[in-house]
C-alpha cells in the first residue's frame, strides 16, 4: 500500500494532535488537583493516568508510522510501505489498559461508597477488557469472516457495559443535584458517541473497494481512531474535572467556589 | 526551494528562541502559583499548558526544519529542500489547541462566577477553533483564489472574537479597580497586536514575486509566526501572571503584598 503525500500528512498531523491533546490534558489534570475536594482527586489521577498511557502509545504510533511510510524521492512523492509493519497492536494494548480505567474514573468521580463503587466496577472492568481482547483478532485479519465474527463477539460486552452504565449506574445517583446528574448524563453520551466511532472505523475494511479497502480507508480509520481517543480520553478527562469541580463547589463553596464576591452580580 | 545559510540560520535561531521562551515561561507560571490567590491559579495553570503545548510543537517544528533543509557540502552552501516536507500542519494543530485556551486563561484570570465565565467561553472557544480550522486550507494551498477565500472566511470568527473581547467582556469588569482594568485593556491590545501578525505572514505568498513568493517570504513567515507565538503565549502568560498578582495584592495585601515595607518607597 502507498499513501499520497496529503494522506501521509493528514495521518501524521492527527497523530501529533493526539500526542499534544493527551499529554497536556494529563498535566492539567495533575496540576488542577487542588481545585477539587480530596474525595474527587482520585478520579483526576486515574484520568491523568489514562491520558498518560495514551500519550506513550501515540509517541510509539507516531514513530512507527514515520518508519512504515518513509518519504519518497521528493516531498510530493507517494509514501510507500517500507519493510517495517504499521503495528495496530499499540492501539489495542492502549485500549486494553485505558478503557477499563476510563470506567474506573467515571465511577470514582461519583464518590460513591466503597461497596457501591465495587459493585459497579466488578461488572464494568472485566467487560471492558473483554471487549478489547475480542476485537483484536478481527482487527489484524484481512478476511471478512473472522473480522465480522470477532466484531460481533466484541459487541456483546459492549452492550452489557451500556446496560450497566445507563441502568445500574443511574440507580446509584440518588441524592446528586440536578446539575450533577445532567453532567453525568453528558459524560455517558460522550462515552457512547466516541466509542461508537471505533466499530465504524473497524468496519471500513469490510466495506472494501478501492477506497475503504485501501489507502483511503486506512487514513479514515487512523483519523477516526485518533479523534475518538482524543474525545474519549482528553475531552472526557476535562469533563470529569468539571464534574468534580461542580460537586466540590456545591459541597464547599467557601473553599472551592473562590470567585470574587463582587463578581456574583454579573 | 533553497535557503541561503544565513536564511537557514535565521529561522533555526528563531525557532530555538521560541522553544526557550515558551518552555521556561511554562515552568515559571507553574512555580509562581503560590504568589497569587487560589482563585487566580487556574489562569496560570492554563497559561502554562498553552506554553507547554507550544513548546512541544516547536520541538517538532525545529526537528522537521532541520530534516527538510539539510546542510549543503560546506557551511556556506545553500540548504536545499530535501524529500521531507516542511510541515506547516504543526502550527495549525498548535493554534487549534492553544488559541481557544488563550481565551480560557483570559477569562479565568478575571475570576468571574462560573455562570459569567461560561457565558463568555461558549462564544469565545468555538469562534477561536473555527478561525484556525478555516485558515488551514488556505495555508497549504499555493493558489491565490483559495488562499484569499479561506483567509476571508477565517476573518469572520476573528471579528466576532474582537466584538466579544472588547464589548461583552468589558461589561463583566464592573467592580475591578482602575489598575486592573488598565492591565486587562493592555492584555487585549497585546492579543490583538500579536494576532494581527498571523494574517500578514499568511498573506506573503499572495504578494508573490521573487522575494515574498520564495525563500525570503518563507523566512519572514516563519520568523513572523514564531515571534507572534512568543508574544501571544509567553509574554501574554507573564501579563496574565502580573494581572493575577495585582488582584491578589489588592484583595489580600497581608498575604500577597509581602515586600519589605521599605521597598514601597523605591
Amino acid at each position: 500500500m502507498s499513501l499520497s503525500s496529503d494522506q501521509f500528512s493528514t495521518v501524521y498531523n492527527v497523530l501529533s494532535l493526539a500526542i499534544a491533546s493527551l499529554m497536556f490534558t494529563a498535566f492539567f489534570l495533575l496540576l488542577a488537583q487542588g481545585r477539587v475536594a480530596p474525595r474527587y482527586r482520585n478520579a483526576l489521577i486515574v484520568s491523568a493516568t489514562v491520558c498518560g498511557i495514551a500519550t506513550y502509545h501515540y509517541f510509539r504510533i507516531f514513530d512507527n508510522f514515520k518508519e512504515s511510510y518513509p518519504p519518497g524521492e521528493t516531498v510530493d512523492a507517494a509514501h510507500m510501505l517500507s519493510n517495517i509493519e504499521f503495528n495496530e497492536g499499540y492501539r489495542y494494548v492502549d485500549w486494553f489498559l485505558t478503557v477499563p480505567l476510563l470506567l474506573v474514573e467515571t465511577v470514582a468521580v461519583l464518590a460513591l461508597t466503597q461497596a457501591a463503587s465495587r459493585r459497579l466496577l466488578v461488572k464494568l472492568v472485566p467487560a471492558a477488557a473483554l471487549m478489547i481482547v475480542l476485537g483484536y483478532p478481527g482487527e489484524i485479519t484481512l478476511e471478512t469472516g473472522p473480522r465480522v465474527f470477532w466484531g460481533v463477539l466484541s459487541t456483546l460486552p459492549f452492550l452489557y457495559l451500556l446496560y450497566v452504565l445507563f441502568v445500574e449506574l443511574t440507580r446509584a445517583l440518588d441524592g446528586k443535584s440536578a446539575q450533577v446528574r445532567a453532567q453525568i448524563s453528558n459524560l455517558r453520551w460522550i462515552l457512547l458517541a466516541s466509542w461508537g466511532v471505533y466499530p465504524i472505523a473497524y468496519a471500513f475494511p469490510l466495506i472494501g473497494g478501492d477506497f475503504f479497502g485501501g489507502a483511503g480507508g486506512f487514513v479514515l480509520r487512523q483519523t477516526g481512531y485518533s479523534i475518538a481517543d482524543i474525545v474519549a480520553k482528553a475531552l472526557f478527562g476535562i469533563l470529569i474535572y468539571r464534574l468534580a469541580r461542580t460537586q466540590s463547589i456545591e459541597e464547599d463553596p467557601q473553599t472551592y467556589g473562590g470567585e470574587h464576591a463582587l463578581r456574583t452580580a454579573v
